[in-house]
């Protein structure tokens, strides 16, 4: 089974945009075992659009069209698939009247021109709009299909999950229920991880489900996913849990969550758990822990805040911290503690490094002061190497403190 | 002129890396006048690589292949485009010394597929590698052209920078140099700028250079790019000079640089030429001015530090506000005035707002209310309602804060 995509805008070809949506389409597909060999750009202009399509339906099966479903002049994706398929447009007032009321519910006055969008070639089924107001469609050309989505991403992943996927599968016999789970990672390279992995990814390699890929994520770490496939959810959900802790149990210690966990959302879980608070002393990093804890809904309820030390004379003055060296595990500890009477904390998180330029008091450009105070008050402190330039070194520093502290809090 | 894009590899089919380039490209074909119609992803496979490029220069004038230049066996980009040329690769000596001597120099075995790289399709110009070991290659077919570059963005650049871009506009018979600037704006939406520039986007389609483009970049604001092309550099600097100028005219509130200025260099250049220092107090933003403002390399000279004051408790005892209302100008002022006794600076900047999911003591989502203390301790304090969920009005804070500091200090 092939499974070409070809997206459609000028604004792609001019760079205003960046086609992410093949991306994700390409990296769905190759998941669900569907081969994707061509993918193209092509802009609002119905005779490249036809060509296009010509052109990948010559050797794929089916084909992804993304985009230009709006309801504006430019909009030409339909027009052009009915050129492809020999037939015309036609209204489907069922389409219409959705249309309409959608625009009655939000007081909104409906242009004649979004009438369009319920023009569909005579001869194609309808995927049903749930959130914007264009259907998708699937249409059949002679035993192959074209697919036509829209090209705002979050109506583009919905349809595709819900109607492509399954129809893609209904064509080429496989079976039809697909599902992934991911494991977030934080501690081990992408190629240590392989290394690590390769009796496993070997032994999926020969049975073919599910299948697993790495996927570097930054200062999100590197998830490693695992998509499987069944004839029924439950078979597959027992499939994946099976797998998901077979991978789990090769390298335990850097797994730190599953799917939608983060690694802040797991940390503000962990104390939330055990009724603590945090406070975040900041040097290197200059709040960016802090932000990152806050980003969560509902982190007020543990995050009391924290100090930004970036001048020496803040770390003395406002935490504490006793003069001298402050690129030390000594000065770490000292924030640690410093920051949880500041702030009223419980739990104190610091950092203290060297981003760069320069290398400062003799430390290199990448080193890393980590220290937690906790309940008792007893600090614990550790140093890494960071590599990178300057920001990399700050984002990594942020992923490898809240572990850090992860690490400490999962301690008896 | 006409020039159209290859992307080579399977792993951007595959949705394992976002395929960039070919935007990237299609940005600066756009800006120098030449049209990119078709965009291609393909894989590590010869006949589908000839057939891409069979199919893309039967339309366009030239086409750009990103990638497959590398040293093992699935990059072949230089086989399929000697196939599409008609001719076969002969081993380059120039290239191969390189190469050899690259790998001297860093005390490194140099393997002999490395020597791949140094294979160059009879007829083919070579484009001289500067940083990586693959050279680029310039490949005429017919009077029609296949550049082949590599797919590393900052070698691609640079080569279609230095060799590409050069020979397209002399094919074309265009003026040979090109140059582009950028007015950093923040505080008009990206319509709201158009509809005002309205009459000098006009007069530039009339005369049609230079050429201008608006970039929405989320909180780095909206760039406005102009790019001139003419027969020497000094007319096309004068060119450009020029219609900046009219440009900022127009707008002139909401330009706050240009180039690679950034809000925060912007800022911390002001402070720094009034030998002022700052400090930051942030409640909304979790730590995120103070993170973005210590990004720039420094910083260190202006940024005392700062109070990321989450929990009210950490407003009231570290940064001295009264009790009472939380989300108000009048906590703002006061954290803002306490920011600067406890971190030690003549500034201080303060934010305190809604960032949701929910309300707040009636307080709609969005809302920011926004202090600065000044070296004579008088505060001013303004209230922005933002737009977008958690992280877009946290974000938009961030760049809203800076701003209007920056407009402060640039009050006599």
């Amino acid at each position: 089974m092939r499974c070409d995509v070809v997206a459609v805008g000028t604004e792609l070809l001019l760079g205003q945009i960046v086609d992410t949506n093949s991306s994700w389409l390409g990296e769905q597909l190759a998941a669900a075992g569907i081969d994707s060999c061509l993918q193209v750009k092509v802009g609002d202009n119905q005779s490249r659009i036809v060509a296009a399509l010509r052109q990948v339906l010559r050797d794929a099966d089916a084909v992804i069209v993304c985009g230009g479903l709006g309801p504006t002049h430019d909009d030409i994706t339909r027009e052009a698939i009915a050129e492809v398929m020999g037939t015309t447009l036609e209204l489907d007032d069922v389409i219409a009247d959705r249309i309409a009321r959608m625009f009655a519910s939000r007081n909104r006055k409906m242009s004649e021109n979004n009438l369009r969008q319920a023009m569909v070639p005579v001869g194609a089924g309808v995927i049903e709009q749930v959130r914007g107001t264009a259907p998708g469609l699937i249409c059949p050309v002679g035993d192959k299909v074209v697919y036509a989505v829209p090209g705002v991403p979050y109506e583009l992943h919905e349809m595709f999950e819900r109607a492509i996927l399954p129809d893609l599968l209904a064509r080429s016999g496989e079976p039809r229920r697909i599902a992934s789970r991911v494991l977030r990672t934080w501690g081990e390279s992408e190629s240590g991880l392989n290394e690590r992995l390769q009796p496993i990814i070997d032994e999926l390699d020969r049975v073919g489900n599910p299948t697993l890929a790495f996927l570097a994520s930054g200062w999100e770490g590197i998830k490693v996913r695992l998509t499987a496939r069944g004839a029924d959810e439950s078979s597959v959900a027992a499939l994946l849990d099976d797998w998901v802790e077979r991978v789990r149990a090769v390298v335990p210690e850097v797994v730190f969550g599953y799917d939608g966990d983060t690694m802040e959302s797991v940390v503000l879980d962990l104390l939330r758990a055990r009724g603590l608070t945090i406070g975040v002393a900041e040097s290197v990093t200059g709040g960016l822990v802090a932000g990152r804890l806050t980003a969560t809904p509902g982190s007020s309820d543990v995050v009391r805040g924290g100090v930004v030390a970036y001048a020496n004379e803040v770390k003395f003055g406002v935490l504490g911290v006793p003069r001298g060296p402050v690129i030390s595990e000594d000065t770490a500890r000292a924030m640690a503690l410093g920051v949880c009477e500041t702030v009223g904390a419980s739990v104190g998180l610091a950092l203290t490094g060297v981003a760069g330029p320069a290398e400062q008091e003799g430390a290199t450009v990448g080193t890393l002061c980590l220290a937690v105070a906790m309940p008792d008050r007893a600090a614990s402190s550790t140093t890494v190497m960071l590599p990178g330039d300057r920001q990399t070194m700050r984002e990594l520093a942020v992923i490898s403190a809240l572990n850090y502290l992860r690490q400490l809090l999962l301690c008896p």
